[in-house]
């Protein structure tokens, strides 16, 4: 397995994207990698092995390409949280704000229940927006959240500070 | 491993979503379920087993989900195809048509090589639009496409005849 800082490593950062004052984290390297890849799935489900995961929530679209990975290494179903409008079947929704204005993630109603036991993921923490926004959604639908888990922090954007104590957030990188 | 026909069973069709006249193919059931997940990326890369894929090519969003998995399973790489204004580094983009108007994806300059052996893979084969514009910026990177897997067609749209004659079309699921 490659170690954290091989994937550390590979992560670029690129300045003012999409906007000026972001530092976009580009984590395509590690996907384009066979070895890499597989590493960072090992990396973000290992304090979960033993946790009796029965469903892993991610975020679009990026939270897409390792959670069902990681859902499949732990024996877990994978359900798709997305942005308003995209989910076909009954859902429950709820907005967060955005720098100007504000935006709603949606989840499907039947997707997450009471007895699941739920592992959230994105790629990204960063302002910590979405996964607050998603944390709420889980909550909302009687299923315990186990924890986070990210492949990347930014930690001077604090978005830790946004979810709630009691949820485990583990991270694989921090740059 | 489940069958096609358990595969197909979950599948639901929403009518007119997310517009009238369009029969939106919901897949999650088929994420959330860990066997029919495992099942539908074996199905999914089977007929490429043995082609020396280096790089699976998803598009945005739904492709991720999938992608990434297949590639595992292939012993080849990721790559994602974006909307445009998504991806941070430099980008060969293509435009195609939408209903009304037109559409812009991009791929990382980068990310396939003149000797890479790529898969294209999304969930959906509908009329064709975005997977022939992926379609083309593999082909202008200078690599050999060997063909697309999908995981649901729907046969009376047709998309199909978008693509090239000598790429190999696999998919999962008629509907």
């Amino acid at each position: 397995m490659e170690s954290v800082d091989a994937i550390r490593k590979v992560i670029r950062t690129i300045p003012d994207f999409p906007k000026p004052g972001i530092n976009f984290k580009d984590i395509t390297p590690i996907l384009s990698d066979l070895a890499l890849l597989k590493s960072a799935v090992q990396h973000l489900k290992k304090p979960f092995e033993d946790q009796n995961i029965t469903k892993v929530v991610a975020i679009e679209s990026r939270g897409f390409v390792l959670g069902p990975m990681v859902a499949l290494e732990l024996g877990a179903g994978f359900v798709p949280v997305r942005k308003e409008g995209k989910l076909p079947r009954e859902t429950r929704s709820v907005a967060y704000n955005l720098e100007y204005g504000s935006d709603r993630i949606e989840i499907h109603l039947d997707s997450v229940l009471p007895s699941d036991r739920v592992l959230i993921h994105d790629d990204l923490l960063a302002t910590g927006g979405t996964a607050a926004a998603t944390e709420t959604l889980v909550e909302r639908s009687g299923a315990e959240i186990v924890g986070f888990t990210f492949l990347v922090e930014i930690p001077e954007l604090n978005g830790r500070a946004k979810l709630q104590r009691n949820h485990k957030i583990h991270v694989v990188v921090r740059t």
